[in-house]
């Protein structure tokens, strides 16, 4: 046996999220076991940098796995065809028998794509979620470098807190190209939900119905309550997982 | 009731095609005509530009349908939720009670999109063909101005003719960009099967399977025997319909 690492590449809307759960059998997480083990021809257990909600896309997710001892490069070839068209492995390379996808990722790259169109094209509409006509990019911007830095991020979760809710966002960042508003957020860890709630805040703020101050009093009061949009999964993207040794 | 056309943009992998059929009720024809018949509480029958085949995708495939009458903007902003999320009327505008997408359509083009790379993303795979990455654009480009002008383009159309064959082509060119290769080709009309024949062909020209000569070949020759390539559907985007007074 072997350790691997591998990137994998998925549309998010047709899976129930990365996770294998009891009675939702398509999730990204079954659908690369059961390709990995069937060419493997032994059970084989994948772990994922960051398990992405359902309808969440990933173009950088990393995982590891331990397989049999063969050529990664005959491993790729032999993968991608045996599974479905929404999930590819971009890489797959030979990993330290230590290397852990999860525990060693350094830093995440998020993107939340918004498109202010009045009507989005289907071949767009499974990444480009809807935002007002009206919203203002620049002020989105402005307010996003509101959250770099470190800080507690437990109101942007969702759910309890389990462990430290304390996050560096190392930048927040929106680029503007006509009438499509990108939202990009690298942080050392991402709480679940995080990614949405900070996408929906400044998508309100952009549109108005929230002030821009609303951030810095978020991130002084810790109050669950003054964030109240989530932005939908569709629009959010796991860019890229950073490694100290690996990219 | 009064005349309308309309822009439909829709992603044809799901669809068996354009065209209503018997015992097979996702066409797009059919989900278009369900949701204006069912907004205008009136049997709604939809015509379109090109009938395009099962898995080909349009950005700019242009309809005709008479319905009630009330404000274009309003039934575009009616009918989008009443659709599937592969389809969406990008816009709906009162026409002339005699204008006929089909009979009035002066040009179409249609663009057939490959990429050379060894694995081609999730995002990507529904509109991009897989190509060989030795596969070479510049000579598919010389191959592909053969085509040009007017021709019986019989050898690549799919079954037998009926009527005229002879089509001008106004311009075939291929566009390189990276591993990305892009055939668009526009034309006063397109026989059953011709864009994918053209592109199959040319893509064979371009791994030197074929020789470039193949192309004068077939046009003096009218074989069919001599065309031996479909490019498979999922690549092929049905990008415009010219009209005289409307674009």
């Amino acid at each position: 046996m072997a350790r691997y690492r591998g990137k994998l590449s998925y549309v998010g809307t047709f899976f129930h999220g990365w996770q294998v759960q009891e009675n939702t059998p398509r999730t990204v997480q079954a659908v690369v076991e059961r390709a990995l083990t069937d060419i493997c021809a032994t059970p084989v257990r994948v772990h994922a940098a960051g398990r992405t909600d359902a309808g969440v896309h990933a173009e950088g997710q990393v995982v590891h796995f331990d397989a049999p001892d063969i050529a990664p490069e005959g491993l790729q070839r032999g993968v991608n065809p045996h599974l479905p068209w929404d999930v590819r492995f971009l890489e797959i390379a030979r990993a330290d028998p230590e290397f852990h996808a999860r525990f060693d990722a350094r830093a995440k790259r998020y993107l939340y794509r918004f498109g202010r169109e009045a009507v989005i094209a289907p071949r767009d509409v499974l990444f480009w979620a809807p935002l007002s006509p009206r919203a203002d990019a620049a002020k989105m911007a402005a307010a996003a470098a509101g959250l770099e830095g470190e800080h507690d991020f437990f109101p942007f979760s969702t759910g309890l807190a389990q462990g430290s809710t304390v996050r560096r966002i190392f930048s927040c960042q929106v680029q503007e190209d006509g009438p499509r508003v990108t939202v990009e957020i690298v942080a050392d860890g991402f709480l679940r939900g995080m990614a949405r709630a900070i996408a929906g805040t400044l998508a309100d703020i952009g549109r108005g119905t929230v002030s821009p101050d609303r951030i810095p009093e978020i991130l002084r009061r810790a109050d669950k309550s003054l964030v109240r949009a989530k932005a939908r999964p569709r629009g959010l993207t796991l860019a890229k997982v950073f490694y100290e040794d690996f990219r």
